[in-house]
């Protein structure tokens, strides 16, 4: 996209929105994968996106889009879109969408969340700033809450959810963004160098961060890399690089259940290799991951970065930290 | 002060500026309390204060103002503004009058915090948005960092501080602003009741919190009430009483040292019997008050509230908790 100044900005920063439905009669019936596709299609259209591959296995459908991914399992509805998609003009479509195809008549929790994008002035009105955002959920939802992790006036992370106990069975996502990359562990993502996603997966060494997962890569033309990996229970992996030096940019947001991260964390950091980056855990109290929020609070520094911020954040059922490093 | 709906409103809800200053030559000689009242007057004409009385020991001047106190040690400065005052258009001179007046030409620290206003539009164009305060304070400081605790879009509270290790003494700050006050527990801050200042300490219990302070209290016509309480060692605490009905709100402020808050927290509560409180206590790693923290952490609810948010933060030098209740 053409920036103001006439150069070129891709913002690869993701919107990011998780849903949890059910149904006020406890209908066993109603699951989110018997939606049919030309449906999920026409969702998409809301959002400027567009289905290019998906994997499934018995417990989640998980999609490749031409702007980032899309998770589908029974009752949860994941959707991360980057670029200037338009993602929250979807939410009333989809919460009508999901009641008439399979009957679910409830939601009962959002999270709705992005970084600062670098470029806030390129997105569609409705997305410009976090306040306009929150108004327009706040149109749709009682007992939305809305919050601002790290600096408001340098780098931070948004986040929405609804002041309720939500979901009850273990839940986590670990999230890993990370910008100004290095230079050197981006040109693996480049039709130049690499031949196709496969082959991006094998030399970046992403194929080593989670092994025996099942994978969907997708390496776009001239750069740029996309995967999605499934694991049986509903749990998957998601990454999306945005290789340009001049606006880098790499998410890996999981759901894998971890009691300690840091191993986890220090292969994706070695993998990518950011000059910056953040770092959230969201667990409610059911979660495995949950006793991993407080030892995170003792990492002030990480092999070559030191911390900027760290917050923790307790709710009603969720507990959540926020960490910002730069390297030192 | 005349709402768009012609209802009168006043705005209890304080600006806090405090900023440590230092000498680069470690000149022992400069000291604020050096500085003469007229000097004060001035700059508190800026922020259309002005004082009202004084009162002081070896460390501290502790003036009440029209609008809430200014607390001057050696080379701490502390002003807290409510109403429609415009604190932050004095800054600038504030740091040029030191300079000029007694020679600390470097700030060390600032902390510029505030809760959510009722009412935002009736302010100054500069208070209406924390966005426009930030912008302000960036133009004149290197390094500061904004940020927001609690929901943006309920209850939240606002801070500005700088990125630096800062303040190196032991130093701790405990708030307590309380909103939706008891009505019964309000009528004694009005002339109706009370005969002045020291009969409205009284009857409140206020001068049971903190038995044996220096006090100066002011009742204020028909009603509000302002105090500070000194005690050696540059210890004060201050408390200011809106108590109308529709816009009422106490404030409660102390950097009285507590390796536990809960029994001053108690206190607090009994007199003033809040319908909602938030709560931040902020300390730096050589506070005894660093340890109260974490123990913060595990109180969710407290005789007759329940807990809404906990947030807690590790700056540089700096841990912060924010805690937002509601009766239950």
């Amino acid at each position: 996209m053409a920036t103001a100044a006439g150069s070129y900005h891709y913002e690869g920063t993701e919107k990011l929105l998780e849903v949890w439905f059910a149904s006020t009669s406890n209908d066993e019936t109603c699951d989110l994968r018997k939606i049919r596709r030309e449906k999920w299609d026409a969702l998409l259209k809301i959002v400027r996106a567009e289905i290019i591959s998906m994997i499934q296995d018995d417990d989640m459908d998980a999609y490749v889009l031409s702007e980032s991914s899309m998770f589908i399992t029974k009752k949860r509805f994941i959707l991360k879109t980057c670029g200037t998609t338009t993602l929250l003009l979807a939410v009333n479509h989809l919460v009508q969408m999901v009641k008439k195809e399979c009957g679910f008549d409830k939601v009962i929790d959002i999270f709705y969340s992005r970084k600062n994008f670098a470029q806030p002035e390129l997105q569609h009105h409705l997305h410009q700033s976090f306040d306009k955002e929150v108004s327009l959920l706040d149109d749709m939802f009682q007992n939305g809450s809305a919050y601002v992790l790290g600096r408001m006036n340098k780098d931070c992370w948004y986040l929405y959810t609804l002041d309720d106990c939500g979901v009850e069975q273990p839940d986590q996502t670990f999230e890993l963004l990370m910008w100004d990359m290095c230079p050197k562990s981006m040109e693996v993502f480049a039709m130049k160098v690499s031949q196709d996603g496969k082959d991006a997966t094998k030399r970046s060494g992403i194929c080593n961060i989670i092994p025996g997962i099942k994978i969907d890569d997708t390496l776009f033309d001239p750069c740029g890399y996309s995967m999605n990996g499934i694991l049986p229970g509903g749990y998957y992996i998601t990454i999306h690089v945005t290789p340009e030096p001049h606006c880098s940019y790499v998410s890996f947001e999981s759901n894998v259940p971890r009691a300690s991260y840091e191993n986890l964390i220090m292969k994706v950091l070695g993998v990518f290799n950011p000059g910056k980056f953040l770092m959230t855990v969201f667990a409610n109290s059911a979660s495995i991951a949950h006793g991993s929020l407080k030892q995170l609070e003792e990492i002030d520094t990480l092999e070559g970065y030191s911390r900027n911020d760290h917050q923790f954040c307790s709710f009603k059922n969720y507990y959540l930290t926020y960490t910002q490093f730069s390297k030192s």
